[in-house]
């Protein structure tokens, strides 16, 4: 199929000043010491890291993670794990549930061809995955969900031996327990995410205790993200991390209050813009939720002193009290509220090195799972 | 380049009921009513209409409303008016300022092919458009963008005049005067979008004063969206439509207060989902706002008396008090807040007639224009 973007895709070498916008940038200098802090993090602690693809989409930016040590990557989405495995990842777990018999005809197939793990949280889930695997003649990994807080899916912790056993009486390896608390990730004090995180830990106790009770052995517990993955690694039950903005870190984490034991990422992700218009008193640029979510909130303009206002689809208005208005055709970085729904808004990922205003472009990527919903 | 999403497509002939989730699907029936009914209210009114692509991104729509009697179709940015150009469309009105040199070459060279148009706003963006089209030996439409109460793109409409002097003074064409009040469409009672249109027209007539004095005629006067093209067309200034919401209409636009004499447009856009888990109290559907956009509140649920919760990127939550909650597996469809970022996130349309549950897929398109921001 043809591809409207190729024309206006910079090649590495150029000029970081002459990507196109709007366009999806990457500052590869702070990405790789994210990447590589979070990587240092979890062989001191002596835990797993699968990072959450969901997040980038990419294979690109996969095959950095395990390559600094990662063991493979989440997924959320059938059509994500397709695509990151036809881009090259073979270690792939869909960290959600799949209820679709066709869905799960094509999970089979995939684990014929990649190592595949899934998680569930219903008994006709258990039966669906089973018949699909069974069909294919193909093994997976199976995570039993448990509801650590954040009310979304996942069984109650004590009724985990009870789905873990549908599972093994299916005649499907139990991997462990998913447990994952995305909620207290954006919680603002570090008061408030460890008291959810004591309480995520005291729900997979129960549901540790449960599985015992039922005969199973429970491998790994898998969860954590960027916002509380600290408090996992310690809590001494969780054996996984499945963080994922990390790598790029958004303007919402950047509102979080720190503790002073977490790994200081940096801003690696930014929307370049470009002043399309000018009013004396407002610039408009050309960027606006097409090109980053706002689910969590408006962008903040990267290192100027400039109020982003919502200018709808396809603009974005800015003013100032104390900086002065950048100029017609001037370039204006953003850095947007959430990395993950921005990136999927993004056919290509574009990375530079040495500064986003005076770099070279490094590489161009896809956004292989972009739009892989299903 | 490989496309993740073909196996994954229904075929023409299919089931609606196999149409695998989240997907957006378009009730046929309904679209072609309101393509019919804009088509007929601008026809009796005796104004162009040139719907604005933005909103769908596909020729396949596209070609439908040019059927129905649209002149063309509006786009928002350069590689927007390049997708469709590919995807057949002939003549596009880009009705936004492009500042960059680079991209005006593209447009040029675009004006080579098909009939464009493009807005503009300063002096700065005239001198770069001349040199563009001089360089290819391209012909264009120019219409000078006045602000008309939205306060984003646009000059004074005082200044109309100094700058379509500046278009001739190029040897371009001045096609007339890009009139658009955004900002209008969603102000909920009659009174209120009568207020801001009537501000609107007033700005109109004094462009139109103004650039009478400057000797230049204007040809054209072009704006207007689905809440409020009514009053653009009585105002007897207005001489073309550029309305997108009406072919699918979104749930926001459902919340205006409707005036008598506007055709009754349907809700024909859905995003078809699935319950993935289900708790004693809440089903969780594989649709979140990766899939519908929320930048103008969440989701309703179609035909069903259920609550709509933000799951986050990935999944809804379904509540109720007074219904039934839908079981695991089946199929519940949602009426997105805004059609344009919606469609944006979908590599696919799907068309289905006889509607939503037991109609049959007639038509899969490519959401040609998806993901071209700049």
């Amino acid at each position: 199929m043809s591809d409207t973007f190729h024309s206006t895709l910079p090649l590495p070498g150029d000029l970081a000043s002459t990507i196109d916008t709007p366009a999806l940038v990457v500052d590869l200098d702070a990405m790789d010491r994210n990447i590589a802090a979070m990587a240092a993090f979890a062989r001191q602690r002596g835990v797993r890291l699968r990072p959450h693809a969901k997040m980038h989409k990419s294979a690109f930016v996969a095959k950095l993670q395990i390559a600094a040590g990662a063991v493979g990557v989440c997924v959320q989405k059938t059509s994500e794990a397709e695509a990151l495995a036809d881009a090259g990842i073979d270690d792939l777990y869909i960290s959600n549930e799949v209820i679709d018999p066709a869905k799960l005809a094509r999970i089979a197939a995939l684990a014929k061809r990649v190592k595949m793990a899934i998680a569930v949280d219903s008994t006709l889930g258990i039966d669906r995955l089973a018949a699909a695997m069974r069909s294919a003649g193909a093994a997976i990994d199976v995570f039993v969900e448990i509801d650590v807080g954040q009310g979304r899916c996942g069984v109650e912790p004590a009724r985990a031996g009870e789905l873990a056993r549908h599972v093994v009486a299916h005649g499907l390896h139990v991997a462990g327990l998913q447990a994952y608390h995305g909620g207290a990730q954006h919680l603002r004090t570090p008061a408030r995410r460890r008291e959810a995180i004591d309480h995520a830990t005291a729900a997979v106790r129960t549901a540790l205790a449960n599985l015992a009770a039922a005969g199973i052995e429970c491998p790994l517990v898998t969860g954590a993200g960027t916002g509380t993955f600290v408090l996992e690694a310690a809590s001494g039950v969780w054996g996984e991390l499945q963080c994922g903005s990390y790598a790029f870190l958004d303007r919402d984490y950047a509102d979080n209050e720190p503790t002073s034991d977490v790994p200081a990422f940096e801003h690696a992700l930014f929307v370049k813009s470009q002043v399309v218009s000018r009013g004396d008193t407002h610039a408009v640029i050309d960027a606006g939720h097409k090109s980053h979510a706002i689910d969590s909130g408006l962008p903040k303009v990267w290192g100027r002193n400039l109020i982003f206002e919502n200018g709808g689809d396809e603009h974005g208005i800015l003013r100032t009290r104390c900086d002065t208005l950048p100029e017609l055709g001037e370039s204006v970085w953003l850095v947007p509220g959430h990395c993950d729904p921005t990136i999927n808004l993004h056919a290509y990922g574009v990375g530079v090195r040495g500064g986003l205003v005076d770099g070279l472009v490094e590489a161009v990527w896809r956004i292989d799972a972009r739009g892989c919903v299903s």
